[in-house]
């Protein structure tokens, strides 16, 4: 295994320059760290580039056998010092891998009867798709469609705080457009979440075939959502403070609405 | 109004140093940003040491009224470069409130009749603390109880991500041995969320006056709380990753409990 112990490397200074989405596509290569992420990102048919590990770091994993599966002739060994450099994570346990995307459009969407779907419109930050996503695992929706995004599902950011979730949740990017064509076609109907709705979200029926549409944090859904979901809804508040997070609203209704289907 | 405009300055210097724990404690001050943030402390009676002033970015704050109550001779104007060094947010709306902590003990809270109550145990992100306190907020709960914590509750980040509800949502510090007998003294039933339980967290009644019980992320709860709360519950975890972010599980859990309780 070849190591690498200069910051000056080629291929560290690569993995550096894919923090940015503008490489990311250029490249047709994104970051994955850890190894419970890289299991997942196997499991689910990643196809794996290159993978970075630092000894030290690694042997504290709990997740040994990961790298089995990988091939010798890809696998570099780091110091810690340059593992520190493209290191994305506190408490990371030594492992940086370089992966291709997936192709995420509707068509890639193979929903079950009676679907539940989360759409994001206009998601901006990664934290918040990371965290998006983890509920989405918990609950097992169908899909997460991402309508329009300022951010991308293969940020760095938005792959940690998914801690793997990015690779087991069906995802799918397209125009608002696009996936209101996808509901109607799938007979699926739209909830708009909103501050302003008329309807609260927990006297709603959700176990026929649904989808919860929810905006962004500083401004909500355009009206484009608003005008065409068929129902809107709102989350009592009560507070001083009129504004849940948005990884917060999702879970609420999506809980919900599991809650409701019986889990 | 005295202008500062360098970095060097004594207080400026000191607005850093506050942003350690240690620092606040001796000094009996902490930093909060932004207006609504003032608007909402000054309500909730938080007595203003002083305000620094970055007169560009304030012009386009929401809520320009809220300098009128605050004296002359504690607001200092101060450069663009001097805020942004002692800024914590990105988009701030240029101002910055040192102001003297409360007392946050048991004896402090005053439930109504029925109480909903959340506790943390060793809660230890700033981050997840301050969206925990955003849906306290909106859920209106009547005390958010932290135990043993490994953060604090004028941790910087804690009050930027609480979005103010820090100043609005009644919490209490304490020993969990201090808040079990808390909840005995006070007849309220306690529901410890915890990953193996065997009892489903939507099939409890929290119509009665009820507390639940949350643990870290890495570590969940602790034997204390396991043994000693009324009822272990869980939410459904059907995806292929067991957990959920703290700060959605707890909200799940509260609007469940609001949504019983009729909100």
């Amino acid at each position: 295994m070849e190591r690498i112990t200069s910051l000056q490397n080629n291929r560290i200074k690569n993995i550096v320059k894919l923090g940015k989405a503008k490489e990311r596509k250029a490249q047709n290569l994104f970051i994955l760290e850890g190894a419970r992420e890289l299991t997942l990102a196997l499991s689910a048919g990643y196809i794996v580039d290159s993978v970075f590990i630092c000894p030290d770091l690694f042997d504290k994993t709990d997740y040994p056998q990961v790298l089995n599966s990988i091939k010798e002739d890809i696998k570099y060994e780091v110091s810690e010092q340059v593992f520190e450099k493209i290191a994305y994570r506190e408490g990371s346990d030594g492992l940086i891998t370089l992966a291709k995307p997936k192709s995420h459009t509707l068509a890639d969407l193979k929903p079950k009867d009676n679907p539940f779907i989360i759409i994001l419109e206009a998601v901006e930050k990664p934290g918040n798709l990371g965290a998006i996503l983890r509920s989405a695992d918990a609950a097992q929706v169908d899909a997460v469609i991402i309508c329009d995004p300022l951010t991308d599902i293969y940020n760095p950011n938005a792959i940690r705080s998914g801690v793997g979730c990015t690779f087991t949740v069906p995802t799918a990017v397209c125009s608002s457009d696009e996936a209101l064509m996808w509901l109607k076609a799938n007979n699926i109907k739209s909830f708009a979440a909103e501050l302003q709705a008329s309807n609260w979200y927990h006297e709603e029926n959700y176990t026929q075939p649904s989808a919860i549409v929810m905006g962004t944090e500083a401004d909500g859904l355009t009206p484009f959502w608003l005008n065409n979901a068929d129902r809107r809804i709102k989350i009592p508040m009560r507070g001083k403070i009129d504004s849940l997070n948005v990884s917060v609203s999702t879970a609420v209704i999506t809980f919900e609405a599991m809650r409701q289907r019986g889990f």
